[in-house]
């Protein structure tokens, strides 16, 4: 895919592309750890976004979208974790535009390129008091311990901040695009209580990139699962701030194909950030179907399998039950060969033709034992495939949300 | 729907309806508990049974489902736990056919005449000089000991065995219903790794038995969920002796209704027990969902709902967290208007017109500590309603399912 043109990941963060500072801090919504920060854009930068698909959308969600589909812009985004300012009413609506009204006045920029975003518990009203006090002490900067106050910020019961940066090479010059992100809970296919931020410093116009990130998403976002439930809160939010030097990106651009692998990879690696985070998640589960008729039966396969309990619960417990991933092929509403099915664990096959392999059940704990757990499907249908990831269900997962919000 | 005859819950167990007979015994194929189990029928029962959706399904399924939908006759059931033969091949196939031949030559039936079932780990190779050997052990009965040993033959982690009795009147004669079943993991609407047993005495015939079942299979047996994931092995077979004394019954029997009605409690009280004693579950939950503008819309949020695992962790956690609820009918695929939902736990008001109410925190953790949780959602666009019936997700069935297989 990369023609020998470097593209590689470096150890920026969603400060590295050009134009972009942050900030963040705690104002009081969550009891101790970083709740408010903001992204800000010397320039409006070509915006482009996909929301949650739950029908109970919250009042930032509702407000942003209106703000971007009517100008394609954005300048500032103004984040708070703690409170998710979902079914709020009226009220909450009205506390989204003052959260995006101080922003705009804070950082002189006009309110329609303001965008909103809020994370955590649904139908408690916005403590609007800390918020509004704290929008102004936001302080900007693009080194690395504000991209950490600012990772920080958007995190609910994450155990880590999530970023990337990924550079490419556009006519000759350098860009980057870089991202922050956050997950753990409410974590499904058709965005999760998943807020992820991508910023980059190519020109490109926003129907372009909205294009592309469409695109992307399916691949990406929508490929991870921690307990499928979705969540009314979901953005993706990519900003462009046009200020390398290139000739402007669309899919006809002889580079245009460096820039959709450096913009899926940083997805790609979001995504599985967040999976690898899922709450009380000790392993990253990657399933790899292969051999289907289409990419989508492919995802539906493996993302049946990556939401399962039961491989859940067995991979948690370093179990090679395979019984457990057949039946989730079974029964993941796809059209299948039940006695073609090849199934392997990393190295270690243990079917093949739907027929069990033999297999050291030691190698297989041995293997499961890992952080990282390959699991791949041949289903020998066809030609196309495609990979989901997910996380184990473990003990955490219910301590913590049996307990969520005491 | 009962119009003043006498339906009632009884003490009796599967061997009440007239012409049945049943054993269980510990075989070998589980460590302890008994593991095979039989019911006869001292005539060709008229049968009606459904099936498995998920498309690897396993070879007593499919021999039984050639059998009845070819004889629509069943006189013996014989039922091993311990091991599903699932995913066992040809080899599968040829035991599942001599667990039948042996149970015909031992009771003396036609071959055809016999269902097979198994549960337990899927894609081991069944044990069958345990199973063959004991076959002719089975020293069929009609006393509560019997009936015991068979409840507990069919169980895998089960806590408890799940039986059930109703009599209803037709043509002024007492006729009875009655069902054993087992659940736990692998429960998920469109048949879990469940089965269920009902007998009867009533004269009806397979084609009415069937119709019926599919009608009802739907709001009580498929209208469950413990983990979302579908068996490989599940089945309902209903079993008519015909032995009680009435005019056949149809849709056009004056006394129709009753059979119904029972016949739906009988499904009922199954599916409740099968929920309540999802694995590691300490309370069955049942979600109402009313106002709906069809019956299958209103099941569907409902078992969105009961299925939602932050729902089912919140639950075990006795967390009034609506918020989860709320979220769940948002994502369940369903139109709805998001301003007008009520939600109530128990008797306590939640919401009403999609706002919160003012409620006692204290009052709702304490409803929220009983072993059934009644959760009710008024969607306010029709007026059809359903139900469906789940547990609370808790550390055991992270336990229990980590460690299924040592």
């Amino acid at each position: 895919m990369n023609d020998g043109i470097v593209t590689e990941k470096t150890d920026g963060t969603i400060v590295t592309p050009r134009g972009f500072k942050v900030a963040g801090l705690h104002s009081g919504v969550k009891r101790k750890r970083n709740d408010l920060g903001v992204i800000y854009c010397e320039r409006p930068a070509n915006a482009a976004a996909v929301y949650t698909l739950n029908k109970i959308v919250a009042a930032p969600i509702t407000l942003t979208k209106k703000s971007i589909t009517a100008h394609e812009k954005v300048q500032a985004v103004i984040i708070n974790s703690g409170n998710a300012n979902a079914c709020t009413g009226k009220q909450g609506y009205e506390d989204a535009e003052t959260m995006q009204r101080l922003t705009a006045e804070t950082f002189n920029v006009a309110q329609e390129h303001v965008a909103v975003a809020s994370t955590g518990v649904i139908g408690e009203a916005m403590p609007m008091d800390k918020i509004s006090s704290h929008i102004d002490k936001l302080t900007l900067n693009t080194d690395e311990a504000a991209a950490e106050a600012f990772g920080e910020s958007i995190l609910t019961t994450d155990t880590f901040t999530k970023s990337v940066c990924f550079e490419t090479t556009i006519d000759g010059n350098k860009i980057s695009i870089a991202g922050a992100a956050k997950g753990s809970g409410m974590i499904e296919p058709n965005m999760g209580t998943m807020l992820a931020f991508i910023t980059t410093d190519a020109v490109i116009d926003s129907p372009v990139l909205q294009a592309l990130l469409n695109e992307v998403v399916d691949r990406t976002f929508n490929s991870i699962t921690v307990d499928g439930d979705t969540s009314t809160n979901d953005m993706v939010l990519v900003m462009a701030s046009e200020l390398a030097e290139h000739e402007p990106l669309t899919t006809a651009h002889p580079d245009w194909k460096n820039f959709v692998y450096a913009f899926e990879k940083v997805c790609q690696v979001l995504a599985k950030q967040i999976a690898r985070d899922g709450e009380g998640a000790t392993k990253l589960i990657e399933v790899e179907v292969a051999g289907a008729v289409t990419e989508e039966t492919a995802r539906q396969v493996a993302k049946t399998i990556v939401g399962s309990s039961l491989v859940k619960t067995a991979v948690y417990g370093s179990d090679a039950n395979w019984g457990r991933i057949i039946a989730a092929i079974g029964y993941s509403d796809v059209e299948i060969n039940p006695d073609t099915i090849d199934l392997s664990i990393g190295s270690i096959p243990l079917l093949k033709d739907s027929r069990p392999c033999e297999f050291s059940e030691e190698a297989a704990t041995e293997y499961l034992a890992n952080e990282v757990i390959n699991i791949y499907v041949n289903l020998h249908l066809g030609e196309e495939e495609a990979k989901a990831w997910g996380c184990d269900l473990t003990y955490d997962y219910v301590r913590i949300n049996a307990s969520y919000r005491s």
